[in-house]
């Protein structure tokens, strides 16, 4: 199992949702932190996060995500089936990006519910039991139901025939992912790239391939187009954050 | 077994902690992080963690709690029996909100020492090979002797008749735990609370249920009063922190 | 197994690492993570974390660790056998200080390849499934040739007639780690050290045998001498860092 949060590290919420994880989880279950650093309340950024979990693991792996600021509210709480793997996590779009590149996927409502739970915390008392019983082996169907509206965020891989890309996440080392997948790309023949005002030229190959400071453009470890600046970060070279624009030429 | 300390994540002391359990406990155990972010020898701090974590584990459960200032000095390592778990921690204070609230409990002075020490990480070289041997089902007279004193911290839960809380905690988010039980605050029968001089009016249910930016009382997840700002840090909106109080009207 | 990287915790990055690592190892092996908070491209950071795991965990152990910034370059892929244990590590010098401290060692060249890989991402794509597989018991053999010129960095332990030790880490409490191991200097005899302009007189055996806010000299739980300050850090109240001279007297 994996777990994907904006809980952060400094308090006991983590480990308040694993002991209740491994109440409902078979005894040898391992449970893997993806992160908990989301920053809080980035619906967005946690799911691009929670789609490279998805990606990385085997069938059958169970992720429970909680970036939840509904909590309390009466936003429904989904388990999705996508990529031969089960998700858990609140319905207000944090499976927008697995569901847009690892699909087809399926939604269901978790409609099990603990016979007491607080209003604030849902993550540990209604998803982490829940993400718990389905490791367990626990049939879907008996704890939820089909829908086929999951709430889906604005964001989606770049089609085939488009001139501009968009980034979607900064890592903690500065580099820029884009929703410009290799695969479209390739089939878009040779292209040179345009951030904020500055020709990046054709794709490189490597970090190694531009001066220390200077920008290039590559094909990061998500198979993704990738802004990075060799021993630097984006945000400070480039000046560009999530959401901006990168031209494809 | 769970672990909870100021060493922080950047150094490798939390790992080599866990090779020294690990060479005492049993092969399968699993290992939990709490946090080891608490603030460095923030005893009251590592005090309220420590007991959410009692609070949330199984009977059985073995807890290392290690937030020791006065490492190297004659200062006792306390085994606790408390809420049908165990906790080995300093004797300086750690014990003492798993003591007030999770109580009855009975102390031990550890007497086990390895056969060589250093004198400034005996969270490594005393408490993790004792915790160790703890969950591989040690007898606890064999390692410890029974104590009647403790040393505790000068904070309790709130008693029925009082008018005022305290802020005991103040959690990565910014929303502020205090002393104030639910089952006292319910005794007590309608109350409206006031903090730093802001009438936050009567008990809400969830965030949500105030505009975002003013600030409100709820219950916690931890089933205390918490004080808290919708999408903002009681430290910034109110100015309040640890210590301060909460009248209850 | 354990794991070391300038990773950080924010990003996705170290379990796409530990999922590689699963699905190569056994199913119950246990991941440590020893820090990825090795501050980025710090590989003398690295080395000091690396050499403190391997001396802490029992021979047979699989180490990982990744500070990488030549990462898509031609840098080999090492292998070392050191302290009864393996490391996998780019060869840039990470593996220096355990070389240098816990040998003798064996260094070796990592030649598996995966079919497919990422020119960003080895840790993920290369070396955590080599370290899977050795800790599936892989014969080294089989994956790595040997090697006798592993790249090490310009640092190393004090000989026995030097009147100056060097600060080679300060930890996240500010204590500042030495490279005098403590049998070199019980060989000395009586010393007085001598830091920044300010004398420290002989050796401590606690933090508490200093008044608060003053400096000493101790030995740490690394077995090194170690300059600290009680309640305080070295950085701000001594002005010193990485590199620094530590006389002896």
């Amino acid at each position: 199992m994996t777990l994907t949060s904006d809980f952060g590290m400094r308090d006991f919420y983590v480990a308040s949702v694993k002991a209740a994880l491994i109440r409902h989880a078979p005894p040898d279950v391992r449970l893997i932190d993806v992160t908990h650093e989301v920053p809080r309340h980035d619906i967005l950024g946690g799911a691009i996060t929670l789609e490279r979990a998805i990606d990385a693991f085997l069938p059958g792996t169970v992720h429970l995500a909680v970036v939840d600021p509904g909590v309390g509210t009466a936003r429904r709480i989904l388990v999705v089936h996508v990529n031969r793997q089960r998700v858990v996590c609140p319905d207000n779009g944090l499976i927008t990006w697995a569901w847009r590149r690892l699909g087809p996927s399926n939604a269901f409502e978790l409609i099990w519910r603990p016979k007491s739970s607080s209003n604030t915390f849902h993550g540990r008392d209604i998803m982490a039991p829940a993400a718990g019983m389905l490791a367990a082996g626990m049939p879907l169907e008996s704890i939820a139901r089909p829908i086929d509206n999951p709430i889906l965020l604005d964001i989606a891989p770049v089609p085939p025939d488009s001139t501009t890309a968009r980034i979607i996440h900064v890592d903690a080392f500065g580099n820029a992912t884009t929703n410009l997948d290799y695969a479209t790309l390739r089939a878009m023949g040779d292209r040179t790239f345009r951030v904020a005002g500055r020709n990046l030229g054709a794709l490189r190959r490597t970090y190694q391939d531009v001066a220390p400071g200077e920008p290039l453009a590559l094909i990061g470890s998500s198979g993704l187009l990738e802004i990075a600046v060799r021993d630097g970060a984006v945000e400070e070279i480039l000046g560009v954050r999530v959401g901006d624009p990168v031209e494809i030429r």
